[in-house]
């Protein structure tokens, strides 16, 4: 089964459309200097927003803006929105951890604060796509063997967490820890590498649920980290475009509802 | 120039062993399950503890042990000794986490305690060792581009912090992040993957320090990250076993001498 991320995330919006009707909220976004690929993420965002009816306040900074300069945007839109998006990655001289650290606990959207990891008030938006994805494909993680590619802040590590929680029986994938051969007996995989073609029809288990949230550029063409063959041999796959991204999007809107909730 | 970590070691017991002589000091050792590769790591430091007159209390406990009964043997260690090792890697089934924050951060001689990370009384013994390795070989890595291999928290994560610190221009290559055709570029490279032949001739600029920190079994023995050859395109290279090990256990004993004058 390939997995249509956008009807999933359709469906998601026709769930929260009338929530937002009745509670007008605001999505503030900070983005910092300009690049094709981080355009198009703001811009699915926006089109996501505005067809819920959310108002998007969007600050935009230079290239060359400073921490303080990055932060002082976050608390400009912390006052006046329900949640915050700082769009990631940010320039590599602006201390990243400082800026998230800054975003209050019930506005951070993302779950991406590293000062309240392990007590959001929401979980990450990929990683709560995965789960949703599992559970629309009738794939329950209890006891399966599962592998999480990657433990980067923004997919690897909450996934894990989530598929824990879960009662997945879980091993990762990274530089240090696990290799490409420990796929094979996954039941489960859930990659988010950003290597192109990382994962290959050789590598895993015919009926694995593989659940591709990588993204990486290859020839101006976005692409996962699985090998579109691999569709082949799963039972659930989810292809690069159009499989986890657009539930992701969808998931920070869920997230946005569920902080205008807690903030009462 | 190849080094002699086993020297730089010997020099460290030298410049302790006045301190513990005058201020007996106790060093308490969790160790959980039997294992050779562990049982040769907790020997290395008993050696060099009893060559320094401190004290060792060690707890062993079974492979079958609980997260409670790893945190009881944690609390009673804490109480009767000066600082408290838990000998890593522990089984699966153990959480890691929980135990390593239940060391008190007067007493967390690794520094691992997740609690406090980024706060804690000392350093990582490891990147303290590569710190140490660099200044003995005269080279400052002020405004020098590095490469960091591996994110993990005994390596490249304190590894990072500490050359950030020191003004190094850090880079990481992780399974997200960066790649090997990075190394060509580096100045200084510091290697914490586990992955034996990872950094091969062919990857790395002549004159480059290579510090490998990482540690793996490949056929019973013990071998780093980088192919052994790369010893004669480096400027400066540390082999596996005899390098980076060493030192860091001596760093075990000065975080243990600060941790003793912290608590007065």
């Amino acid at each position: 089964m390939i997995i249509d991320g956008r009807a999933i995330a359709e469906d998601i919006y026709t769930e929260l459309s009338a929530f937002f009707k009745e509670r007008p909220s605001k999505l503030g976004i900070v983005v910092v200097g300009e690049n094709p690929v981080i355009a198009s993420f703001v811009r699915i965002k926006e089109r996501a927003a505005a067809r819920l009816g959310v108002e998007m306040l969007r600050i935009d900074l230079s290239e060359t803006a400073s921490t303080g300069d990055v932060i002082d945007a976050v608390r400009r839109l912390a006052q006046g929105c329900d949640a915050v998006i700082v769009q990631l990655p940010l320039p590599k001289k602006v201390d990243s951890n400082a800026v998230l650290s800054d975003i209050p606990p019930q506005k951070d959207v993302d779950a991406l604060c590293p000062r309240h990891s392990g007590e959001h008030i929401v979980d990450a938006p990929v990683a709560l796509a995965v789960m949703e994805i599992l559970k629309r494909a009738g794939v329950d993680p209890r006891g399966r063997r599962t592998v999480v590619i990657g433990a980067g802040p923004l997919v690897g590590k909450p996934s894990a967490e989530l598929l824990k929680r879960a009662g997945a029986n879980v091993s990762l994938f990274t530089l240090e820890e696990g290799s490409i051969e420990d796929l094979k007996e996954a039941d489960i995989i859930v990659s988010g590498a950003g290597k192109p073609g990382l994962i290959k029809p050789e590598h895993i288990k015919r009926g694995v649920a593989l659940i591709d949230a990588g993204t990486s550029e290859l020839n101006k063409r976005v692409v996962g980290d699985a090998d579109p063959a691999c569709a082949d041999i799963a039972s659930v796959f989810t292809p690069v475009p159009g499989g986890v991204g657009p539930v992701a999007v969808a998931m920070i809107f869920r997230n946005l509802k569920a902080l205008v909730e807690y903030q009462g």
